[in-house]
């Protein structure tokens, strides 16, 4: 049965219409207040979501402060150059394998959270993230989904001068600033969607559409990623995987975020980010 | 007054001479079995440790099972290019900042773990860890020492092929196999070292020394790392900084290890590593 996990002022959450219901009130405390321990438990959330009608909700989504739903994942991978418009437009060949870096996972803030810019050279990129629900090492391309909890929103948030111009280029710093990684705003377990694997993504900039695709055009596609890095690493619960972006970034044109613009990412299904960019000091770390 | 900070059979224990002391049960439950847990409460860790004189030892050191000091750091970092002997071997410009890459945190493993190779150019990177015990963000070089809870030593292992040679080079997972990042074999405080900015680190392959230098070689030293990285991330508890190693790695030579290499990696007044090399099924991931 289809759920929806959140946290809501730093609290597991169900999610059911315009209500959430928190995790551990409504379990007498079988859950807690931790949303990977509601990962680490799947059957027993699924049947605590089928119940939802019969209970109390805690409150109302709208007005409701919202977290990122996975708070502390072990890791936090990403994939470059994963769509075929956005290789071309960076002018860099189409990789053999899913091109692998990390956000760090302090970097992970909530749907509405301000994104705090440290220079004038700041980008979006709008991505599908799957969210890992049981444990895995060297799983098959076949068995890939069962090894997913769910999918939501991400926003990989870079910063392209510490990205490429840095002495060195620092690519996961880059990415990883405080604030780089707006997520969420809920985790949909995959039999909410009616395609998983084609949903319509697209990041606006203050209304004006700015990428417009389909994770159908994905190069690796989630269990192609999953595959892969789990031949490497074992790959644990809550482990967050943002999956590409897909052409348009603004770093193509020069078009980069500035104070006060509202990025809003939407993707079919999952509902939507809106992040406010904020400019805070410069950062003093590229010489 | 000094301490050494491990984790027995999963367990987080204080070490004194030739004996462990199990953390939860010498605080009567004060503390649990996570490491993390001792490093947020520094103090009463501390007031522990002066009394372990008066207790009952859990048991002996030689013989145990040890863990990693430190099981599931929010973040794991990792300096390349960090001293001039190995940057000039790798024929590499001296990097302006400190160039930084993560170990995926799942990698870290004891200090007498087996290194599991999954190809024939498995190389070995002795470095100096060290583990942060107070958060922070924009730490002063001059404060930076007061963020860090105690050093260990690291070995940065390193699968060349998939680091370097891989359709894109992979840097991070190349350097994240399952087994890749041996830690320990404790985490001792600061106040045991006479000089914890000078410590000789040596690594040996069967006896063979092949690094050999200083710690007061770094580049970048520990507090110019800290106030780098700070800038950009919050450094949590628990964080795990690799600060990069001396010339001398395999690689440039075409010594990789092989099946059966027993590595001994040391630091003066940190102890030893002893790591036995196992050559296991080829990994498929790279074309």
């Amino acid at each position: 049965m289809p759920f929806k996990l959140a946290r809501i002022s730093g609290k597991a959450a169900l999610v059911k219409g315009e209500h959430y219901y928190d995790l551990k009130t409504i379990s007498n405390n079988v859950f807690d207040e931790d949303s990977l321990n509601a990962l680490n438990n799947l059957d027993e959330l699924n049947t605590l979501n089928s119940t939802l009608d019969s209970l109390e909700p805690t409150g109302l989504i709208k007005g409701a402060l919202i977290n990122s739903p996975i708070s502390s994942p072990m890791n936090c991978y990403a994939v470059g150059l994963n769509y075929r418009n956005h290789a071309e437009e960076a002018e860099m060949e189409i990789p053999d394998v899913p091109m692998i870096f990390t956000k760090h996972t302090t970097c992970l803030v909530g749907p509405h959270s301000e994104i705090e810019m440290r220079s004038d050279h700041v980008d979006y990129e709008a991505e599908l993230v799957a969210v890992i629900g049981k444990s895995g090492k060297n799983i098959n391309k076949k068995d890939a989904w069962s090894h997913v909890a769910g999918l939501c929103i991400g926003q990989d948030i870079s910063d392209r001068v510490v990205q490429f111009a840095a002495k060195p280029p620092q690519f996961n710093l880059g990415k990883s600033f405080d604030t780089f990684g707006p997520m969420g705003p809920f985790l949909v377990s995959l039999d909410s969607l009616d395609d998983k694997e084609s949903l319509q993504i697209e990041c606006k900039v203050n209304g004006e559409i700015r990428q417009n695709d389909n994770t159908n055009d994905l190069i690796f596609d989630v269990p192609s990623i999953i595959s892969y890095l789990s031949e490497i690493v074992t790959l644990n619960v809550g482990d967050v995987i943002f999956t590409g972006t897909p052409g348009g970034v603004g770093v193509m044109e020069g078009k980069f975020l500035k104070e006060g613009d509202v990025l809003t990412t939407s993707i079919e299904g999952l509902g939507s980010l809106e992040n406010t960019c904020k400019r805070i000091a410069s950062h003093s770390g590229v010489k």
